[in-house]
């Protein structure tokens, strides 16, 4: 394909080359994990070198990760009734925010009735006071609030999240998986007492995620059962190839994380300032702290649909939003909670930049931008 | 590592060249299966095409496959209340054989009270008898009977057993993760309800696997829940590179089927003799029909973790049984299903063929076993 620019990496990201080569170099490796010959050892280590880069690179002790085949199966995983810390009770219910993604939204092992939606601000913030009103009184609860959303990429108050849900006997779920890789993320900074990463989002493969248990947190339930990997935590054979793969990813992204960071801001002040100057567009979550990575944009009259559809004919992937429910447009249950109307929230056009995002892919983009909304919304 | 001889199969297999090329060729997409970009519909095209590969090879319609991270995760899915067919109830029970893998010996989504075991006979054959008497006169059952035991590699008669189901108005799945690959196998010809496959037991990478669902079943409801993947029953972004490598290898075993099987039963039997001669050994399930490619021993006296450990040192790889646990060397379930006391049990050493096996891994294996049988047993 000639001259693509991809521009969806929210969605996910490209293979790194060290992810490629570890994945290769385990397709070597025969022995499955759980084996005790020779074989099987050299599985066990790659599994395990993995552990400890994810752990090192997140502050979690590596016997505390629990690797997953995606973040949506590492959230069924976490989120479930009697959770507890030695000092709590089990918890009874879960909190999420509204702009959670969907995997979170379902709720785990949480009967419905049992989950209360936590409101957003119209910038997409968590309501921090409306969070300390639900937890006020009942009883223990789970709360779950991602680092960062995945959308309109603000951040979010994990850290005093945190704070408000252990004063109030509660754990908190944080689901960093925008996060990892984008800003730096700490779990013991946070005092998250569960977290969720995905590989792909990062660099590494599709079809590996992890959960990171903070230490003295117990009553975690497995989803999968009937073998007793991942310390019986999480039955069936392990991927090694693709958590090596994740493993190497993981390394990288960190290494470079402070200059990706900068140079990925920069571009995207770049597009957003291009956007912005053409067919009215604006910035969703504009004026609250981002992913330096993310960017959620509209016009008047603009139809996500079509967008997405003439920027892959100009050559540009973008997204409308999510891309992890069908394939299918539909309206943002993000932009919905943050108070936007229907019609709006049908025009939200996501463009997110990744480590190999370079100034031509950004003006390319704006080109086809310049093309889309003065021929889409000016006839 | 100099020579080794790999006899480990139904633990795992060597990822096939071909799946190794389909993966490699993957990893080159950058597409988010679900994003409606061009990146977006090549991904989905190489999970698409790998679902009409494995569906064809077993007869089922591609869109009543769904794609796992492991044939443990297809028997979580499987195993739940409420599945049914137009004619009948929805099951409110299970019934698996005592011989199952313990994934499926979990029971799933069924409360252990309404988890039934099914007995078998000293061969480790299912005793239909024994299944017709536990479904007369109770609700619809789900029953659960491996194609052909992992461990003893004895067949198990499913056709039969789907007529006595399907007569009691029930469902029955099939766990086909040995069978595939090694004997010719049809979802049709056995009228399962339920189909699990396992990538890497045919040459496909680990951390992939599948569910086929007969037409007309219907009330499957999802484990992993938050996304339309996999027309809405299973939830997370897909392992595109492992799909991909799945439906390769399912390509080649299927092709290299029958030459595969008389292959290995010719060297089954030439290592059975082998194993025979030394020590007063005895091939578990050996009067019942069985896998070609798997053996499993004994002798008065073997220890399986010290002869799993002999093997080893000279360079052969084998197993103590289930692969599946922990590592951990634990009488097998198996055998004692089958009547035998657990110090038998516990002296049980597999060895089990595949398709790059060749006479001389064979007289390594036996010679090996000569010097392990007359050092370990006759001092």
């Amino acid at each position: 394909m000639p001259s693509r620019v991809y521009l969806d990496w929210n969605a996910t990201t490209p293979l790194r080359a060290e992810a490629r080569a570890a994945m290769v170099a385990a397709f070597d490796l025969v022995g499955n994990p759980s084996s005790v010959h020779a074989e099987g050892r050299q599985a066990r280590r790659l599994v395990e070198d993995a552990r400890t880069a994810l752990a090192t690179a997140v502050g979690a002790l590596p016997r505390n990760v629990v690797f997953t085949s995606a973040g949506t199966e590492a959230n069924a995983l976490a989120l479930a009734p009697g959770l507890r810390r030695p000092s709590g009770g089990p918890v009874e219910r879960l909190l999420v925010s509204a702009v959670e993604h969907a995997s979170v939204l379902a709720g785990g092992r949480f009967p419905a009735d049992r989950i209360t939606l936590i409101p957003v601000t119209p910038s997409g913030v968590v309501d921090l006071e409306r969070l300390r009103a639900e937890l006020h009184g009942g009883p223990p609860a789970l709360v779950s609030i991602m680092a960062a959303n995945n959308e309109t990429g603000a951040l979010q108050p994990v850290g005093e999240a945190a704070r408000i849900v252990h004063e109030a006997g509660g754990l908190l779920h944080v689901d960093a998986i925008q996060a990892l890789g984008k800003i730096p993320f700490s779990i013991n900074a946070i005092g998250a007492d569960l977290t969720t990463f995905s590989a792909h989002k990062i660099g590494g493969p599709k079809g590996v995620g992890a959960l990171a248990v903070a230490e003295g947190v117990a009553g975690l339930e497995p989803v999968l059962r009937g073998g007793g990997q991942e310390l019986n935590r999480r039955a069936g054979t392990e991927n090694v190839a693709g958590i090596a793969g994740f493993g190497a990813a993981v390394k990288v992204a960190l290494q470079t994380l402070p200059e990706d960071m900068k140079r990925m801001a920069t571009l995207r002040d770049h597009l957003e300032n291009g956007l912005r100057a053409v067919a009215g567009a604006t910035i969703f979550a504009e004026d609250v702290e981002r992913l330096p990575n993310t960017v959620l944009f509209t016009a008047p009259g603009l139809k996500a649909e079509t967008a997405v559809i003439g920027f892959d004919l100009a050559g540009v992937a973008v997204s409308s939003g999510s891309a992890c429910s069908s394939g299918k447009v539909q309206p943002s249950h993000v932009l919905s909670a943050m108070g936007y109307d229907p019609a709006v929230a049908q025009g939200a056009v996501r463009l997110s930049l990744g480590w190999s995002t370079g100034p031509d892919d950004i003006n390319t983009a704006l080109e086809a931008w310049r093309k889309l909304g003065n021929s889409l919304l000016k006839h």
